[in-house]
């Protein structure tokens, strides 16, 4: 077991109508004047933000509203949102929304401290060191974002989208309403759930031996989201088959998968190479969503990368799945290996197919010709060479894009 | 899954030598003058108190110091302590030790902003509102104190050991070395892996369904203990099999293992019988390790509850232990169900052993005669009956005592 540190902080409310205690959960807690943060217009159209105002103002906390952040944020809606904030003497945030609606909260609150542009942080030119306290209202389970490090901004100038890790924006709290996810459409639902596996995965791959609490855990959180994905979406409102869900997007995310995983103990475990090949899509297509991206990328990855681990991605096979090598039957244990292999690789596609989600890059229109444009961007955000699990050079990367048609 | 709120907000610092960083670590997350608070002898001895006063003065910590805590410690203990707190000024604590050391300054630091006596909250006559910040540098995994809310003490006078449970009072900061954990004489871990696989367990049978992504992972901490605990016995300085059970232990009770098995959204999951019929144990017998008591009551709780809910039990043999019953074999339904479900108590209790830990009362020189005097005093804790997979009476009690000769 690696070094490491573990800091999830988040205190989470979770459980049915739980959303009209926003008001005075975050009372509670300490909120001053917040920023109630949403995305398209249903939110308001379902009822769910009169709810959250109504609750709000019971508790007394003072708000102001920005709304209208898209799927894969953009770094203009957050430099407007900070500038609004300031102007309005905003001491919180609160994300009334998922992954999306989350994150760029997040970054309005680490960027209203600071006085340069915020996507010196996105950049790299600048650690984030302060931040102003958030709280969500979850509404899509996908991104783990109400309780990680974590926070993906797009910039549609550079045709970027970056990501930045640190502690101090992790939300001090989350409400956790399965009832709100019941009106999802059935892809976002699979998008999501096809997102919480990779979370887990990025984590389980990440070039580091057995780590068998963390390893048990993580196949524990991957095998309940296979039993509970498909009864969702047979029945939208399985309360819980929802809340399976729900909870599990959240611990695949707030790092409890990664304990002992990293190579750098203040670092999250993995080199998160499916998340780095898919965010070049959606930064340019937005209208990929992130979910569906990694149901092509992530198994076009672990068929590229399996055999630098084959020990690894055994345990996997075995207690995710079930599936043992069949050395008597088989001429060779390495074609036993390969075999146990693939048939994991091949049963976790199936799962993401059977969800609804796509199965190749040509499901989204793209033909081979749009690789060359998608290395571009890797290599401005990467570098020549990625990844924990192995090393990814360009011409790898390029090689499982190509894989992926 | 029933609702629930999940708050554990604690900072683990985990790996190889992290006991030099409690420093710097105390300092980072703003503590001021701390006491700090050791058992017997052994963290002097073992050159750990030197490690922990030297990293706390480069680190520009002033601190006050108190030993002596006892196994199962005392309210007098604690008594003092508030006293000599509150004439040294102390802003925190910091507990270097086990479960016995961190309950001990759990209950220094939520007495010290009161004005009565500390016992008040232990005999439920005053909720505890406010907490100094708790700091830990743990040597003995077992407890899992250091990032639970929960705090036991015993009451020499009264014949008492009660506990109060709360998060104001969870530890801001757990440093978690394994390595300090290498001399643990043999019988200590084996009474801490099983105190963690009771912590698991009384969630585990709390009276409610399934809750598929918690009872994964419980049997995914389970399982990991059942393996390392072993091998750290087999070889002391096995730094894997240490730090699983290090880890595990915190997992088995911070209550992530009892999401949406809680029947009350925010008290604890569970009813946590086997503990209750232990603490009259080590309240009479103080010299009875709470983990050996527990290798005892256990084995005999389940034996005497489970066909309140075979099916629980069922779940229980197949995850933990891969036992299905043989329903082809036997004459009935029943038949076959009763056997998976012994044979998994039995397997239960023979890992115990294993460990050495004992097998029934009589181990601990106690006779039938002896357990009239531990009912007395459980009815004054628990009243006339208590429990949540079912419910207890004293003569259930009674007969539960009996059946561990």
């Amino acid at each position: 077991m690696n070094d490491f540190t573990y800091y999830s902080p988040t205190k989470f409310v979770f459980g049915r109508e739980v959303a009209d205690r926003i008001g005075p959960e975050m009372a509670a807690a300490g909120f001053g004047k917040v920023m109630v943060v949403y995305g398209g217009g249903s939110a308001e159209r379902s009822g769910l933000l009169a709810r959250v105002r109504s609750s709000l103002e019971q508790a007394g906390i003072a708000f102001v509203e920005k709304g209208g952040v898209r799927p894969n944020p953009e770094v203009n809606w957050v430099r407007d949102a900070i500038a609004l904030a300031r102007a309005e003497g905003v001491e919180g945030l609160l994300a009334v929304g998922g992954g999306s609606v989350i994150d760029a909260s997040k970054a309005t609150a680490f960027g209203i401290p600071y006085e340069g542009d915020v996507w010196d942080f996105f950049a790299k030119k600048q650690p984030i060191e302060s931040c102003l306290p958030i709280a969500v209202v979850l509404t899509i389970p996908a991104a783990g974002s109400e309780a990680s490090g974590s926070c993906v901004i797009s910039n549609d100038a550079e045709n970027l989208k970056l990501g930045v890790a640190g502690d101090v924006f992790r939300p001090k709290l989350a409400i956790m309403d399965p009832t709100l996810t019941f009106t999802l459409p059935a892809y976002q639902t699979a998008a999501g759930v096809t997102d919480m596996i990779a979370h887990v995965c990025e984590r389980y791959f990440s070039g580091v031996g057995a780590v068998p609490v963390t390893d048990n855990i993580a196949a524990a959180i991957i095998c309940a989201l296979l039993e509970a994905g498909p009864r969702a979406l047979e029945q939208t409102d399985d309360y819980d088959a929802r809340a399976t869900i729900m909870w599990s997007g959240m611990l695949a995310h707030n790092d409890l998968a990664g304990c002992g995983r990293s190579l750098n103990p203040t670092a999250r475990a993995g080199g998160w190479e499916s998340h780095g090949l898919e965010h070049e899509l959606s930064a340019h297509y937005p209208e990929i969503a992130h979910g569906a991206g990694l149901a092509v990328i992530m198994p076009a990855w672990m068929r590229y990368v399996w055999r630098s681990d084959p020990e690894r991605f055994l345990l996997f096979a075995s207690d995710v799945f079930g599936i043992e090598p069949a050395f008597e039957e088989c001429e060779s244990t390495e074609e036993a290996i390969e075999d146990a292999v693939t048939a994991a690789i091949d049963e976790l596609q199936a799962f993401f197919q059977s969800l609804g989600m796509p199965k190749t890059l040509g499901d989204f229109g793209l033909t081979p010709d749009d690789v060359d444009a998608l290395i571009d961007t890797l290599r401005l955000s990467k570098g020549e060479a990625f990844g924990a699990f192995q090393k990814l050079t360009m011409d790898d990367a390029r090689a499982i894009y190509l894989s992926a048609f």
